[in-house]
């Protein structure tokens, strides 16, 4: 039917010649700042964000160019909260996918201003004319970016998971929501955007999105605490080591299993309503949860 | 004919109300985020940027309340470059107008997640639909703030003064046209944009900001220089401490002095093609430049 490795694969590889062609490039003392840039948003990443939004614009009929913009400013996001969430005052992460992370390989005040102006590259990009002709579909982008990535989205949850305050199921489970959940929904709701999809269509798919965000951080748990550091391309344990907890810890890694099943059945159903049309998101949502890093 | 200092201050009380009501809340533990936000959005500040921008759209007729959300994400913009220039791997200061900066009354990470926060909600912001009927004029607002304070702005500026490479009044001039100056500037641009103003006016208005930016960055350095810290509420000298080169520092005060008097009054014929619609703003670069704080 087809190759999903291979589709990601090329949707990583459209969006990375997007974003070396969209991130600025400097002569003077700031190439320090786009190298940084650069560094942190065209290295090696699952670009699964990239991926999710293509298909979705695909099932909408809508043209790759202007979904693949969309994605590049979802992966200058994404790019710049892993820069400061492996910050010293964060996570302090050395290593990041394999590689130093941005405050290794360059400088902390590089690294935190390296996310600052990733976040804005973002911005710019969803609202630049090219990335869709009606104004109030670029503004509605940019909206719904940034909802997403703020005090009640992204930055919200990455708050909570630092204060470690979670001590239920409701809290871990709201904490992700929020910081990488909120995120990739944004990746299926920007192309509904686009695509003025009707409301139920959007709420379908939002839904989707949501369980789909949820049991993605659950396999990220139940890698983190059985996984391979050499596979990972990261210290494995590490949650349990720092004293987090997941929904690894709370439930242990048999019960998070199942539930991840009863979640892999459930998001699957939220794709009823577009039949055969959603054949790609469907056969997406175990190529993800199947990971092993 | 007008007192400024109270416009000013009227300006200042509008745009503090606008973003109180603007800012997130929270109820959950990331209610330290949101009130790290207000901390830094709502504190003490003389909210020139806000002024700037509705005496430009008073001067285009413009009603005060969308300008003014255009007003609340300059500053959101602003508090969110306060925030991180402060932290320990950029400036490393401790007080910001008389109180402790935010990685101080909160803690780093929080000030990190607060500026990212903000400047999030700053987008936000612009991109609502409250801000303007027009969704073209919503994606350009969003745009030129993003332009504004990426890498080829803000960001880039902050780079730029941090590494300390400017040898020569050239590479002084750049870095604060890119640090302090794009978002002097887009307090005008923005109710432009909102005024669907003429490329004419829109030049002229352009070329009056950055020289009035320039000229408020040796009115700072001449400050830091001679002021006093009391007055200043921060620590005064720091710049020659710190081994900085500034306007003071490469040309001297007395040099320093004159070029800011032929610098002011070039701002002002900027706006002669205004004639008496612009004498709000012609009194306000005197009013900006004497200022003793």
């Amino acid at each position: 039917m087809m190759d999903l490795a291979q589709r990601v694969a090329e949707a990583a590889d459209l969006v990375t010649v997007a974003l070396d062609e969209l991130l600025p490039r400097a002569d003077g003392p700031e190439n320090r700042l786009t190298e940084a840039m650069r560094y942190a948003a065209l290295g090696p990443g699952k670009r699964l964000r990239t991926w999710f939004a293509l298909e979705t614009g695909r099932m909408f009929d809508l043209d790759d160019r202007p979904v693949l913009r969309a994605a590049c400013a979802l992966e200058c996001i994404h790019a710049y909260s892993l820069i400061h969430d492996d910050l010293p005052c964060m996570d302090d992460d050395d290593m990041r996918r394999g590689r130093p992370t941005v405050h290794i390989a360059y400088d902390e005040m590089t690294a935190v201003l390296a996310g600052d102006a990733l976040q804005a590259a973002a911005f710019e990009i969803v609202a630049h004319h090219d990335t869709h002709p009606d104004g109030g579909v670029r503004a509605e982008l940019a909206y719904r970016l940034a909802l997403a990535c703020g005090a009640r989205g992204m930055v919200g949850g990455q708050l909570i998971d630092m204060l470690g305050v979670r001590e239920d199921l409701g809290g871990v489970a709201r904490m992700q929501r929020l910081k990488t959940g909120a995120l990739i929904a944004c990746a299926f709701e920007l192309p509904l955007v686009m695509a003025h999809a009707q409301e139920a269509e959007r709420h379908a798919l939002m839904m989707f999105a949501h369980d789909l965000g949820l049991a993605y951080q659950i396999v990220d748990d139940l890698l983190d605490a059985e996984g391979d550091a050499a596979v990972l391309g990261k210290a494995a344990g590490k949650d349990a080591d720092q004293g987090k907890t997941t929904f690894v810890t709370l439930l242990g890694a048999e019960a998070a299993r199942e539930r991840l099943s009863l979640l892999r059945s459930q998001t699957k159903t939220h794709l009823d309503p577009f039949g055969s049309r959603a054949e790609i998101l469907r056969a997406s949502v175990d190529f993800v949860l199947d990971r092993r890093h």
